[in-house]
Formats: C-alpha cells, structure tokens, sequence
C-alpha cells in the first residue's frame, strides 16, 4: 500500500513498455491540494529529470510525480530536457495540473534517450488507472534490478506516512540509483518537506552503502497534504518526525537486504569517535571496504581488515583521529578486538544480518551505518548488465 | 636481479616457515655504507615493524632491510614492536650493524603474532646466503597472494637503479599491502633517499588502485650506496630521478598487472580538469569505482558508469568541478560521448589494456591512474582467505 495508505493519495502502475514487458511507469497525486519538497544527488552529473523537477520545485508545490523505469534521461542533453518537460505537461493536462506541479523521476540505463511517445501513452494510460488502491502496483512499476518492491509505513497517531523506493546498485550515501517517494496525510507548511526530508535522508538514506557509487538520478520526494485533519502541536510534529525517520529508514534497510547480489546485511555502528563528524567517516569506511564485504560474504569475523578500513576513513584532508590502542571491536556481540589486543574469539557469523561495532575509546561521537556485502552476484550483475 | 643489479649491493631469500614452505624472508644489504629512506603507509593503524622503522630511520641510515610474508605484525601490541626491534637487532649482530641501521618490512596477516623463533632463525640462515646475485630469490620471498615477483630495473648511465616489490591485495594511494624496496649506485647525500622517493612514489605508487583499500604495513624503501663512482651533476640527478620514476613506474604497474583477480589493466588519463588535483580526483573516482570495475571485467564501454563516477570525485569537501556539456569520453582512443552527447560508438574492448580518457573540458589539470578490474577471483580470493 505504501504511497496510498495515507489519505487524499492516489497511485497507479502500468506497462509501458519502455525497456520491458513488465510494469515500468508509476505515478502518485495528491487529490487535496499538497506541499512537497525533495532531496537530489549531489553528482555533478544530473539527469534530466532531476534538473526539470528541481526547478519545478522552486516554482510551484508539487501535486504529482511521474516515474518511470528502465531509461534514466540522464547524459541525454537538451533533447533530455524536452523529453522530461513533456512527460510533465501532458501528465499535468491529464489531472488539471500545471506542468512545475509535476515532478518527474526517472532511472535506469544512463546516455540512451526515453523512448518519448511509449512514455506519454504509458502516462496516460496510468492516469486513467489512479486508485486510492494503487500503491502496490506503484511500487513493482519502479524496480530495475531490484528483487521485489520496498514499501514502508508509519502511523502517526491520528495520521500517516507511507513510502515506496527503489534500490539495488549504486547505492551510497548521498542519495544513488535510489528512488523514494513518501507521502502523508499530516498537514505541513510549505518549504516544511523538504527540510524535514533533509534530516530523515541524511540519518537513514545517506547512511547506506551498496557499493559505494553515487548516482545521476538519485531523489527522494515528500509530499503531504493535511488530509487526515489532524491539528498541529509541538507533540503532533515530534510524532511526525519520528514516522517519517521511520519510514525512511524502513526503505532504506530493504534496499540493502535486496542490494545487488547481497547475501548479508552490515550493521555498523562505531562509538567513542572523537566527533560525530569523524564516527561517521569510520563507519563508511567500514561500509564501503571491499575487503570487509568480501569477508561478511565469507562470514569472516575478519576484525584485522576492520581496523584497516577504520584506520584510513577520510576525513577533513586526512584521516579520523584513532589510537589503536583503545580501539575495541566486536562482531555479532562477541569482542575480538579490546583496547589494542586480540582476545582470541572468533564467532560464527551465521545470521542474514551481522553487527560489527567499534569503540574508538576517544570521545563521544558515534554513527551507524549499513551496508551489503560484495559477493560473485554483485560482480555478475555488473559485468553482465548495462546500466 | 633487481636489487642487486646496482653496485654494492647483495641479498637473499630463504624459507623461515612462517606461514608456508617456500620462501618467506628475504635480507638486501648494502657493502659500502649507504644513505636511505622510506615513504610509509598512513594508515592510523600503523604496524609494529612501522613503528620501529620509522624510529630506526630517525636515529641512523639504514644499511640493511629485511622483509618476511605471511603475517604483519600488525596489531599485535607491545609484543609485536618486541618482536620487531628483536628482528632488527639479530640481523644487526649478523652484519656487525647497529640495530637502528636495519629497516624491518612485515606482510601478510594482521592480528597474529610473529613467530619470532623462526624468524630469527631464518634472520640468520638468509644472513649466510647474501649474495650480489641473491636478488631474485628476496623478490620471490616477498609475495604474498601475488601470482609471481615484481622486479624492475633502470640504467641511468653509469649508475643503476633496481627495485623489487609485492602487491596483489589492498592496493591503493596512500600506498597499500604493498611493500617495494629500491636500490641504487648513484651517489646521495643523507635525506635526499626520501625526499626523491616522495616525488617518486607521487606519481606512480600513489597512482594505482587495486580494491582502494590502504594497508598497516605499507612501505618503500630506497638504498643508496654511490658504489657506482658516478660523479654528480645537474644532468646525472636528472637522470637519476628519471631512473627511480622509470623503476617504481615499473613496480606499480606490475602490481596492478597482478592485482588479486585482475584480467585487464585499466590506464585513466584525465585531462581538462580545473586544476591538477581534480583531475586527480576525477581519476581516483574512477579507478575505484565497483562499477566502472566490473564493467571492466565485462569488456562493456560504459560510459555512462564513467560519467557518474567522475562526477562524484571528492574534492575540497564537495565534488571535483565538471561539466556535463565540456565533457567527452574515450575508450581505447574511441570517441563513445562527445562535449555532452553519445556519439552512438561502442568499441570491442578486446585487449589486456583499455584505456580510459576523460577531456573535462575546463582547464589544464590533468592526471592519470591505473586500476584492475573487478572481477569472480577477487570475490573469491577475499572472501576465503583470512588477510
């Protein structure tokens, strides 16, 4: 259900017929007048669809988002431009809407130019199929390599919010071939989505890891729009918070479990760093060594390659202060690593998910972080599909 | 012969048994007193025979190296810079040096103690087998999973610069677990080994990737003896510095070669950056990128993996400047995106070598980088073997 559990949310899922015979355009509207905001990759390379929205954003709130699968508009030049423009327009002349109420998303293959009229038939087509029903088929339309769908949802207490991603490759903080749209029925103010996203992306979203890669198409898109009239108070918005943290995080941990070949999810979680700033560069170093992935794929407690990748995590034109003689490591709970020594323990990783923690032993900072492990699968996916 | 193609110098290989039954250590030793230096690993995780080196080239030049594989010596505390010191000090007793003249070198596993007792033993069997022909048999004893040795060799006119290295896993700038030592006849002055060496290992050692990962251990170390009888002007120290870029080039480019699984030989040039750094940048993203590296594996010219991975080089806290619409592309001299849009190309990447050209359009940094594919064997080879 996901993007239409909350109220005054419609969606719908249909077969275009872009790069396959499987469901791959999605759209999602508010049917009360919403506000929304986003959050984009920071690539210096951006899509087409990113740079349209984008400015649609700073000229209207956003009522609709139209996404599509399979071709990603991106490295595409001008004609990228005009074809995203008019899958907007012609979505927006479909609902009432103007064109800067629309946002587009797409993903998919980088440099081939969207295949423009199946988009627009597939547009119109899931505009006629919009259902209080259909977040489900929202969800399937906007997979590529991904395993299954990732929807989330939180109740609020009076309200919700439901979200949909997409995931799989290039997964990695600041956003990556990672889609979300979440909507709520919780009333916000305008320019109030986009910082709240903000805050929720950079605790859940930006603190994944797949394989390290930043994408051009990244995006996360909130939209709310009061439907559920609940009144607002300071209790009200801390319960907002926390659902939409929620749900954020809900579709961030399913696109690492479902991350290209991932046979293990990585908790990583890493205390006593000097700041908070510096536990979060040892965690994604940690997150992002392939040594670490390939020994989590051979549930290897290998603590040695830990302290490696701990020791070398980029941070402000060197390297995150660490002493080792007071670093401690733990996998799975069992300590392997205290205060600079071995102690000889070696558990058995057997679980789908495995915890490793750090203790610095310097200070007060700390951070999470997850990641998938680096497996044969990752490696033939890649070296077999061109994305 | 590497190391002991120059004047003055001998070395030996024997098996001490630390890990294997083939040859684990290896001595290089300099007859007429000589002047050294090293560039180190800067890991924040440094291992003991670091320590003690780094203390040892403080207090006096170095005369003699000795180098074991199999386990690091890293992370193993007090007992591990006992164990170091003790390595230097029965070596030193055997060459009639003082203890802070021998430069220790360790690789192989982190977190296990040395086995000292053969250590020692294999100290003094290799002390017995020092040989002007023994270069050959150090480079061998070195290798760790590499598939065989790395030696180069420069003749700079009447002079010679000779080096050995190991590489294979964890390679990466910042050096990595890799380990070179580099001999020569020409003549220096003290501090000038490391000085030239950090120039050197700039452009060559701190230009490779293999898996972006940065080891304990890490180190070059460069002898010098002048046995050569060379005398010394502006051209010779040209030459010189020539001869050492010529031989660690040399060593770096074999280590990528037989990075852990690689089957193809990734050249990055970027050109056109803003400034040299950013090309650097640009370059490193891209040689670390998992999936312009799987790619690779897969002969796929793709592009598309190669723009989103240079615009999302970390640089000076935000990416490295590019601009989509300057920016072209070629694979193997083949243009596939030209000053923003797909030129339609897509060459059959058929070679043990694909070269990868960037033109940023912008400026005139430029840089360039060699990288290994990603591949089955490095999931393979990571995922088993406990490093």
């Amino acid at each position: 259900m996901s993007v239409t559990v909350a109220l005054g949310f419609e969606a719908s899922g249909v077969a275009a017929g872009i790069r396959r015979a499987s469901p791959d355009l999605a759209l999602v509207r508010s049917v009360p007048r919403a506000v929304g905001g986003a959050v984009w990759t920071t690539n210096r390379v951006q899509a087409a669809p990113v740079e349209v929205s984008r400015r649609h954003l700073e000229l209207a709130e956003p009522q609709a988002v139209v996404v599509n699968a399979g071709v990603a508009n991106a490295a595409t030049g001008a004609a990228g431009i005009a074809d995203a423009e008019a899958t907007a327009s012609v979505l927006a002349g479909r609902l009432g809407l103007a064109p800067e109420e629309v946002v587009v998303l797409s993903t998919g293959v980088i440099g081939v130019p969207l295949p423009l009229e199946r988009v627009l038939a597939g547009v119109e087509a899931a505009a006629l199929t919009l259902s209080s029903e259909g977040g489900d088929a929202a969800a399937e339309a906007i997979l590529t390599t991904d395993n299954g769908p990732k929807q989330a949802l939180a109740d609020g207490g009076g309200f919700t919010v439901g979200g949909m991603a997409k995931g799989a490759g290039m997964i990695h903080p600041r956003l990556a071939t990672m889609l979300a749209v979440v909507t709520t029925d919780y009333p916000l103010e305008p320019g109030e989505p986009a910082e709240l996203l903000r805050e929720a992306v950079d605790a859940t979203f930006n603190r994944i890891s797949v394989d390290g890669e930043c994408s051009t198409n990244d995006a996360v898109v909130l939209l709310a729009n009061g439907a559920s009239g609940v009144s607002r108070d300071s209790g009200s918005d801390a319960r907002f918070a926390d659902a939409l943290h929620a749900v954020c995080d809900g579709l961030a941990r399913q696109i690492v479990e479902d991350g290209e070949g991932a046979t293990v999810l990585l908790e990583i979680r890493v205390a006593g760093a000097e700041t908070d700033e510096e536990a979060v560069a040892v965690a994604r170093r940690i997150a992002t060594s392939p040594l670490v992935k390939t020994a989590a794929f051979g549930r290897d407690p290998n603590w040695g390659r830990v302290l490696a990748a701990a020791g070398s995590a980029p941070w402000n034109g060197s390297f995150a202060r660490l002493d080792p003689e007071r670093l401690s490591v733990a996998f799975d709970g069992v300590p392997v690593f205290e205060r600079g020594a071995p102690t000889g323990l070696a558990p058995s990783l057997e679980g789908v998910a495995v915890a490793i923690d750090l203790d610095l032993g310097l200070g007060a900072g700390s951070a999470g972080y997850l990641a998938s492990d680096l497996t044969y699968d990752y490696v033939r996916l890649n070296a077999e599909y061109t994305t």
